[in-house]
Parts: structure tokens; C-alpha cells; sequence
């Protein structure tokens, strides 16, 4: 399989990480992989942003993962800091072989770094395999995630 | 009742809104109003982050409401913006009074001039009056939760 990297997503990784997002049966109706444009300026936003990481897994010189991870600040529980981990994607030649862990692990180990005392994520209640997924690295399943779209 | 505003925190809110922290049946666990050292560190990391907004809600010259609302910026769902509401708390007093619409509006407000695509939160799952809450303010439940403690 060759040596697994984690490293900070570059433009250059744009079309195989929107790929990715696509490559997905709720992310092929809301992504526009043809247009990267959207795409760019949004990876601009959160190169600038200190508190964001937004990371690739990568396989020899192929990208593999993605995943990106938010710090915040806060007040509750004694101004604990948390994290958010969000858009988790899995290239489909790697699934099921680990890389998930993997990711997620890095993500853990980045929030402990960061002096997080929480990881927080939401995954829409028809991913029933995630949610074990999660379950079985340690996380609780303890709250209602809510959207409201603007 | 007197009129309402809605502000940034400063340190000097800290006292009432880490006693509103507290006075919850999840929050009287897991705060420590009588010492406030990890709050106003907190408040510092809040006020130096752009993509943070720790507000109060203030009738007269007394405050009675708190929320915090974060901006991510994100690749998914073609570069959307979304933003995160945390800590939401009401004053005992003011409860059942329509200020948590009045905060909640607020929040996807600065999420739409932010701009925005999407606005989330969590919500523990004894909260059951809360799910209700945000349901009626457009929020759908779409969602699992998931929290890892570090």
C-alpha cells in the first residue's frame, strides 16, 4: 500500500479532494467538481485562519483522504477549547483499509496538541456505517445535530 | 421588560454569564463560578479570533442572555461558509419570554451578513424542549452528534 502522510491540503490538491466530496451519495448533489473556482477562494479563507486544518492523506504521491479540523475557543466547561472535525472523505480505492482510523487518529492527536478537551463531530443520520465507525473509536453519540440552510 | 440589546461580551459580563453557565442541569456540573481565571483566559482567545462572536442579550442594564456563534469556512457544498451556534443560555428570569428566539434570530442573522450557506448546532439529547425549539425556528434534526472527551 506504501507510506501514509498527512500533510496540509495545497491548491494543487483541489480536484482530487472535490472529487472526493462528489464521490458520495449526498455530496453528488451539492458539489460542482467541473468549477473549482468556489472552491479556491474557499481554500484561501482557511489557509488564513489559524485555528482551521485542512489536511490530505496521502499514499505515495496520490491523495487519498481529507479532512478538516476547526479549533474553538469557548467559555462552557471552564473555557474549554473543542474541535470540530468535518467533511471526513475516504478516496473509494481506500475504504474499509484503515484510513479512516488513520485520519481520524491525526485529528485526535492535532486537538490534544491544541489543547482541546473535546472532539465534536456530526454525521447525517443516514450514515448508519459512520456512526459505528465513530462508536468504536470512542465517541458518544450524545446530542441531535440541527441545520437550518440560509 | 424594557428593551433588549445584544453585544460583544466584555469581562466584565463574566460573572453573570458563567452563573448562567452553571445554572443548568448540565452546566451546574461541569462549571466553576467561583472561580472565573479560566473564563477570562477564555474570553481573551474568543475576542482575538474574527471568526468568533460571544454575545450578550441585555434588557435595561442587566444581562440576561449569552451565545456563542463561530464562522467556519469549509470547502463542502461548493466553499459554503457555515457557521456554528454553542452556549446558548437564557437568564431563569427570562425564560419562556421569547429572548432565546430573539438571540437565535440574532445568530442566523450575523450568519446571513457573514455570509453564510448553513447554520448548525447540537444540542444534548435530554434536551427535549430545546429539540422543539429549534424546530420551530427551522432547524431540522438531521443529524448525530458525536463528542470524544480528550
Amino acid at each position: 500500500m506504501g507510506d501514509l502522510g498527512i500533510r496540509a491540503a495545497v491548491p494543487e490538491d483541489l480536484p482530487v479532494i472535490v472529487g472526493m466530496l462528489a464521490d458520495d451519495p449526498l455530496g453528488a448533489q451539492r458539489e460542482s467538481p467541473d468549477d473549482l473556482t468556489p472552491y479556491r477562494a474557499a481554500l484561501e479563507r482557511l489557509a488564513a485562519d489559524p485555528n482551521q486544518r485542512l489536511v490530505v492523506a496521502v499514499r505515495g504521491d496520490r491523495v487519498v483522504g481529507t479532512l478538516q479540523l476547526t479549533i474553538i475557543p469557548g467559555l462552557s466547561r471552564r473555557g474549554a477549547t473543542r474541535s470540530i472535525i468535518e467533511s471526513v472523505r475516504i478516496h473509494s480505492d481506500e475504504r474499509a483499509g484503515g484510513l479512516g482510523t488513520q485520519l481520524i487518529e491525526w485529528a485526535v492527536e492535532e486537538s490534544r496538541r491544541r489543547r482541546c478537551q473535546l472532539v465534536q463531530l456530526t454525521s447525517d443520520t443516514s450514515r448508519v456505517d459512520a456512526h459505528r465507525f465513530y462508536e468504536r473509536l470512542g465517541f458518544t453519540a450524545s446530542h441531535v445535530g440541527f441545520k437550518l440552510h440560509l
